[in-house]
Formats: C-alpha cells, structure tokens, sequence
C-alpha cells in the first residue's frame, strides 16, 4: 500500500487554497482535474450541442460504469447512475414493492430522508418498521438484529450516519443477512471513498451513495449497486425510456442491467466528473485513503477531546473521517458561524436529521468536523484555535 | 413586441460557429452566458466548498424560482426545480395517489416516459387509462375529450409532442378542465421557452418542462409547477429532508409550497444556468421568440416540402420549432448520420417513444429537425442541400 502525500493533494485541490474545509461529510473539495473534466465536457457541449457530445463521449461514459464497479467490487451492469443518494435509495426501495405487514429492519441511526420514505410507507401501505437496539459502544447489536432476521422483508442500515463517526460492522451484518436470506441495502453515502467496500465481501445486495461526500464528485452526482440475482427479479417502480423499451400498445422491456433504474436525462458532464473523481480515488488506492482519513480523524478526534469545552457526541464505536461535538454554553449553530468567521468550514446536523439517535438522546444538534487526504494539522489548529477563542458560557 | 436579431443571436451562442444544429427539441445550444453561470458557480465550488458555496448563492437561487415563475405565469412558491421533465411528472403523478378504477384522459401522442408510468399503474394500481382521438387536423378532439371528463381523476396532455409538430390546443383544453374540474397535467416539455405559456390563463394545476431544449438550459434540469389550490392537497410521494421537516418519532411536516416536491440534494450550478437560460428567454420577450421560432419553423417546413423525396410526417396542426419527415428509401436513422457527415446535426425519434401514435401509424421512425433564434436560412440550405445528395432508392 502507498502512502499518501498530502501537500501533493493539497496541491491538487484547489478549494485547499481559500480556508480549512472540514466539511468532506457534507460535500467534499474536488480535485482540478475533476473540475476541469466536467467544465472541459460543458464546454464541448455548448459547441456541438449536448445528445452530440454525448453520443461521442459513450466510451469515457461507460468507463464511469467501470471505476464505480471497480471501487465497489460488483459487475459494471450492477451499476446505475443517479443524481443523489436519496433518489438511488428511493428508487430501490420502491422496487421491492414492500406491502403491508413486510417487516423492515432498520438502525436507530437511520438518515432523515430514508426514514420518512419508510414512515410514509408505513402509514400508506402498512410496512413495519423495526428498529433494533444498539450496544454500549453504539454500534447495531447483532444478536438482536439476528433475532429479528427471521421473516424479516429486508434489513436497510446506514454505514456510517449523518451526524455521527459511528461505523457499523456491515461485513458482520451482511454475514447474517445472508445467512438468513434477506435482503440488505446498504447506504454508504457517508462511507464510499473513505473505507473499503467490498459489495461482495459485505454481501450487501443494493448500495448506494452519493457523489459529493468522501467520492469527491460533482453535487448532483449518486450511485445505485443492484447485485444479481436480486437485480433480475427487481423492476423500477416506474422506469423510463432509458429503462425500458416501449415495444407495443401496452407492452415494455426492461433492460437487463442496473441501468433499468436510470432516467433518460441527466448531465452527462457530472457524471464523467464523478468518473473522474472516482478514478481519483483508485489512482491513490482506497486503503491508502482510508488510512490517512483514519489518521486524520484518529488526530482531530483527540485534538478536540483536549479543548476545554468541548464534548464528543459520538459513540465510542466511532472511526474514520467524522467527528462530531457540542460545546457547553453554545448551540451548534452558534459555533458553525463562529467558525466560519475564522474560515474554517464545517456543518451542524440538527435533530431532524436523524430522530431515532438524536431526538431520543434529546440531542438539538451537533457540530460536524469531517477530514479528506487534503487536511491536515493546519487545519486542525485553525479549529481549535478558533474554538478556544468562543466566550466561556454557562449552559444556556 | 421586439423583433430578435438573429445575428446577435447566434453571436451569444458559441454552438453556432461549428455547424447546423437543428436539434432544439433535443437539446438546444446554450447561450455564453448560461455555460459561463454554470462554469463559474462550479469553479466558486471548488474552490470555498459545496455547501458554503450554496449557501452564499442563496438569493441568486431564489431568483431562478421568480424566473420561472414571471415565464410560466404563476407564483414563485408553486415552482420547483427538478433534474428532469420526467422527474416532475413522475413526482407529480405519484403525489395525486391515483387508485383502482381512476381514469386518466390522455391523447395518443402521450411521450414514452409518461406513458410506460401510466401503464405501470394501470397493472400494479388498476388505474383505467382513457387514450381520446383527434381531429383531421391532429389535435385532441375537444368534444370527445369533454364527453370523458365526467368522473375522470385527471388529464395529462403534451403541449407539442416529442415525434412531431403538432401544438395541442391547450387553452381550449384547460377551460374544459376548469369547467369539469379535473385536475390537468399540461407537459411543457417542447413547448416552454418557444410558446407563451400563462398557466393561469390555461388553466393548468400542473405543468412540467425541461430545461435542455427550448428553455436552452442545461442538461439535468427540470420545472415542476403546482398550483394552488391543488398544491395545498398534494404530498410528495415520498418527502426527502428538502420537502418536509421529520419533527417527531414518527411525524414530520411538509414545506408550505412546491417546494415539498424537492429533493435536498442537486446541481446548485446547473440551476442557476437553468435560472440564465430563463433570464435570457425574459429578456428577449418569450412572444419575440414565438414570432422567431414560428417563422423559421413555417420556412423550414414549406422548404422540406420542396425538397424531393422529403414526405412530411406532421399532422395538419403542426406548428413552432419543429418539423418532422421521412424519406423514401432511406431509414430515419441512415437520414440523419448523412445528415451528421455535412455538419447538419438532428435526430430521429423511433417508435418506441411514441407507440399509442407513430406504432398504430406504423412508422417506424421519423427525423425530427427543430430550430429556435439563433437559426437561419444557412442551416436550412445546409440541410436540404445535404438531403438532396442522398442516393434517390427505391422505397424499401
């Protein structure tokens, strides 16, 4: 395994220039050549017009397909191209056809947008949803997530959570639900590009993740992993003319690939950027980078731990990019534009996203520092200097 | 009413000086401005971050929804912005709630992807799809369509199809709506930015477009307009983080406009291009740009009609941008890579997206040339002259 050169990332990135982004959780900085790979696309596109230059990039297109099956370990048709994670998410849940009493088998940490799909789901067509209990150190309990596998009609977890470092054992769960047969959507919104992820070995069945986190890619960007045998036996909920053939009166033929899930229109110039994101991250190795955000997070995390003040909100069980904090006397908010003042860049995560873990700890909100390969101590030193300059408060 | 100056046109599109593009209805060419927004924004991402980028671009955003809202004719809170036409009208459709033995009045030139989600709730759902006849001249025959809208749950009209020219009579249609009270789904895909559309004046309660083709937006890049009150009943399918506000264990509040039907993640830069592309239709006045793009399209038709071998495929009615034929002895497909090697750039529209018209007429494609301001007599001497050169066959 190579290490990684982080001034030699630095140098690729130019956002590194303009303050201290610790915001890779919310959306990351992109490296130039990704940039200049979706700007040189837009360009080409006014000039010759976008279904030409589209039919003329179909080969760098494709290539997307195979960088994203690379990284993730499955087959290039098991691949689809979404313009967020939710909509990937979406769009497998509602080809399952859950209907009532099918038990779905979630994490108290479940994000905000996927549980309002499955609370709308509960409340239109009767699913269940059952939300197992975590251990002490904040992770699923896997002996009662096997406990309620039996009869179970897909099991949908989080890898990493919005508002917290938490990372689930997936491999460990993906063990289970195999062994008992159901399905497994992994959401690796948080996780892809920062860990390793092996679809394969997790044995996860569907994934998705968006673009714009640890990939580095263009917003608007996500990704959908549908694995065979479970991808023939799905059907988009409503496919498209990208999906389907309408070939008569009332007939249509699904494509036989993940990309019966895509619609017809998209921007191809952000997809090739999320190719180029993604080849990105295989040029450096996704063990590489997942060591040096492991050290990064490991540094900020005990950095923060020593400024007077502040409190860590994460489980123990936590690793990799993301740390999460209150500070006594302060709201989350209050310290985001504080912050951002001493040009350090980083996000609150309220309540509302994520009610099952923070509204039931009666958490308002966190604060949200999150690392790439193109952080470092300067940018740590740039938090908690700042964050040792807010005025000593009494909680309010 | 200003009359368009074509040369200023085609001076502030860059697509203009590397051959013919007769494709609006595709994908139109973008003027400078829209692409450097785009390019611009993208760069400012890069460089401070995605989510402070977003946030400092706040009030430009909001702006694109008042565009939007000045061209369509309706309020700034009953616009949402979407990745697609058939984003919106999937989003619309799934949030009427259609049940067993609803009918929907369609027409026969209803477009692929609109269709294929019909005729999944019609097997899934039982819903009763209702296709009405037309005219000689092609339109919708208004009195057939009357005598159906007794009970019907909804009406879903194309202003201009994706295969032809035809222009559906849709102010006469929306009094009808209006008179029966029927929810009526006016897609604009072809039609907006090329044709006055005043949604209050139609009487449509809701009306989707893209943002590529006559809006000359970019790629990725869609309106969904709801009405009130209509707005105030419907609930987005599934509400992401965007549309609604998750409160409680198991309550969350929808957004109090059209907003609700949004997804949080998107291309802030694609959206402001689409806000451009609108800013630019605005500024040379969308009646402008009618009288433009109507007369180029009658000079482009009575010229086809000259030109040996060309046998126009429009009906009667047809009438703006866009001009469809076929050739004897020639397939849509072979037509239009002719076409590509003299730097005439068109397509062809197959069958499958548009089976209920172009199947039961048994054509198997047509080529579909379509112009908008910045066109003139050059593309079309360009294209008949190429189609002139074509080997005379025999009809296969």
């Amino acid at each position: 395994m190579t290490v990684i050169d982080g001034a030699r990332e630095r140098a690729r990135t130019p956002g590194c220039a303009s303050g201290h982004h610790l915001n890779s959780a919310g959306a990351a900085l992109p490296t130039a050549d990704t940039l200049d790979t979706v700007i040189e696309y837009l360009r080409l596109e006014a000039f010759t017009g976008g279904y030409e230059t589209a039919r003329g990039a179909l080969e760098r297109i494709e290539r997307t397909y195979e960088s994203i099956a690379t990284l993730v370990g499955c087959a290039t048709d098991e691949v689809a191209l979404m313009d967020s994670a939710t909509r990937a998410w979406q769009t497998a849940i509602a080809s399952l056809r859950l209907k009532a009493g099918d038990r779905v088998v979630v994490t108290r940490s479940e994000y905000v947008s996927n549980a309002l799909m499955l609370l709308t789901l509960e409340r239109e067509v009767g699913i269940v949803i059952d939300v197992v209990g975590t251990t002490a150190e904040g992770t699923v309990d896997l002996a009662e997530l096997e406990s309620r596998l039996e009869g179970a009609a897909l099991v949908a977890i989080g890898h990493i959570p919005t508002f917290s470092g938490l990372v689930e054992p997936v491999a460990a769960i993906g063990e289970l639900t195999r062994r008992h047969g159901v399905p497994f959507v992994l959401d690796a919104t948080q996780s892809l590009g920062q860990l390793p992820i092996h679809a394969g070995l997790i044995g996860c069945d569907i994934l998705v993740s968006t673009g714009r986190k640890y990939l580095r890619a263009p917003r608007g960007t996500g990704v959908l992993v549908v694995r065979r045998p479970l991808l023939d036996r799905l059907e988009p909920w409503v496919p498209d003319v990208r999906g389907a053939e309408w070939n008569g009166e009332r007939t249509w033929e699904l494509r036989d690939s993940a990309r019966r899930f895509e619609t017809f229109e998209h921007s191809p110039a952000l997809r090739l950027g999320l190719g180029a994101a993604v080849d990105h991250a295989l040029e450096l190795g996704i063990d590489a980078i997942a060591e040096r955000i492991g050290d990064l997070g490991a540094d900020l995390r005990s950095r923060l731990c020593e400024t007077p003040g502040v409190e860590i909100a994460d489980p123990p069980a936590a690793a990799g990019g993301t740390v999460t904090f209150t500070i006594e006397g302060h709201s989350a908010e209050t310290v985001v534009a504080h912050l951002a003042k001493h040009d350090v860049r980083l996000v609150s995560v309220p309540a509302s996203h994520g009610q099952w873990e923070l509204g039931r700890r009666e958490i308002d909100a966190v604060v949200r520092a999150s690392v790439h390969v193109y952080n470092d101590e300067r940018d740590f030193a740039a938090l908690t200097g700042a964050l040792e300059k807010l005025p000593v408060r009494a909680q309010a």
